[in-house]
């Protein structure tokens, strides 16, 4: 693109001035990512680090679940982030981004993840991304947030745990229709995943993501870390967090789709390819092949991401 | 995540009625992807694309120029794209979307893809995603637009040609300091990019996107179109659009970089790779090899991914 040779002379410096053209007038700005833009990139990371043993990665997609999924997943979930970030309800939030996040055709791509990345993204936006920021967000979750989080599972299939039969009546997939036993139980959503975090045998795995919501997000702030003091390109240090994470945790996913003991087994093999990237592309195909996904262990990791991104990891 | 056992009784469903909680009270709504959006997501769409011979795609990073950088500029570009959409000027809103693009380290990932997707999110939004909406937002362009356009490439190196030595005064690398040059000519950005469009020999290949500018974004509906109508995953879709329309026109940025004769003989050999996808995989790699970036088709591309998600391409 070049010039030209017009000489028409026509002064029109004025127009950069016209009413409405605000936009200009605060030229130059800050043109970095806001925490919503953070979170929208977490998701994008999380799904492109590869090997990720049983995942969709950038290498690997499922059947029926593929890699462009979770690029419209993570574009679709924005508004509800950017919500968060303006100061709405964790719960609203996190609803109209499972919404916007399950406008594609592969079903659940990144519900675990917002169920982190929201309060996250609030914690970044009106406090300090701080467990004890992180423990006033949960804290101030009302009876209205956890209306609104059974709302979200109206959206998307997600894979969970029947409930004891005792409490059947607050079973995430009623949805809407467990409104009116939330709110006469005044249970908060702080309140549902602290009931989440329940385990009903010395056998059983959490849920990782409830357990991130009643200890500060720990396990977050941990992946973050260890993604910061990483080396190399970012999808390296997400592989090998996830790796890490998955050796160290048996997956709550795999743990419902597929029995404890598988979950364990699954951690062990991940522990036993630590550090030998060729040996992590062969586990990676093994599980896919065999169908399982460590879904869980990927939702701690875009949290981490996100966290890492704020404190400053550069892309 | 299940329930409890909690018998408080507290009736709170006024809590969802609270004045602030407007989010809730408009649920449910309309959740699917805006023209901003889906310009993200086309961007998405287009590096995921492989193979895409010379270029980053999900299986090919180039030596300082990633996957990673991609992802980050196609999340940066989210505010420029969306002040498009709610009405601000084209030149102002692409400014802001190559400030926030350019906020990754990989340097230029998106300029010219943004170049053509601006005024078509602005159409989309504003006007019909038709030829002639697209003539009367080019038409509707002023000095202002031109000026914004200059300041944009002071966020990130653009490869461009050498202007005529009687336009060196509007050489695009002037950045800011064309901006009086502009005024004193009374030059609109659809009058820079008309300009950018004049060939100075037969053997030139001309400025694509400044073509798209001047055609009513012809080959960006052709684009649309043959995606629509392709089969299989959309990343295959745009791999083979790709493909096809570098076969049928050299490419802008490679004759700038290699000269006129290597982006003709690229085209040659993408036209001796159609239909046949492990030769398409082997010139992807030679490519990459040979440092050729056919970067103008890339943009075309991914504009005409942008038009077949308005027009109901389904991810």
């Amino acid at each position: 693109m070049t010039g030209n040779g017009s000489e028409s002379g026509r002064v029109v410096s004025d127009e950069a001035n016209r009413p409405g053209d605000r936009d200009r007038a605060t030229l130059p700005e800050d043109a970095s990512r806001t925490p919503a833009e953070n979170a929208q990139l977490a998701l994008l990371l999380e799904v492109a680090g590869t090997p990720k043993p049983g995942n969709v990665d950038r290498a690997r997609d499922l059947e029926d679940l593929r890699f462009e999924h979770f690029l419209a997943g993570a574009i679709g979930a924005g508004e509800g982030l950017r919500r968060a970030e303006r100061g709405a309800r964790v719960g609203v939030a996190f609803e109209r981004a499972v919404a916007g996040m399950s406008r594609q055709s592969g079903g659940n791509t990144q519900f675990g993840c917002l169920l982190l990345l929201v309060p996250l993204v609030s914690a970044a936006a009106r406090e300090r991304l701080t467990a004890d920021g992180l423990e006033r967000i949960v804290a101030d979750t009302t009876v209205a947030d956890a209306v609104a989080f059974y709302r979200a599972f109206e959206h998307v299939d997600v894979a969970v745990r029947d409930p004891p039969a005792d409490l059947d009546a607050l079973d995430v997939r009623r949805g809407s229709a467990a409104a009116s036993t939330l709110r006469d139980r005044g249970l908060t959503l702080a309140d549902v995943l602290a009931l989440s975090t329940e385990t009903d045998s010395d056998d059983r795995i959490p849920d990782w993501n409830a357990v991130e919501w009643t200890t500060g997000f720990e396990r977050t702030f941990a992946v973050a870390d260890s993604i910061r003091n990483g080396t190399g390109p970012v999808g390296d240090r997400v592989a090998r967090a996830f790796i890490d994470l998955l050796a160290d945790r048996p997956d709550s996913l795999v743990a419902t789709a597929h029995g404890p003991a598988v979950a364990r087994e699954v951690s062990e093999r991940a522990a036993a390819v630590r550090g030998d990237p060729e040996a992590a592309n062969e586990l990676a195909d093994a599980l896919v092949e065999e169908n399982i996904n460590p879904g869980t262990t990927a939702d701690t990791v875009a949290a981490g991401i996100f966290v890492a991104l704020e404190r400053g990891l550069s892309v």
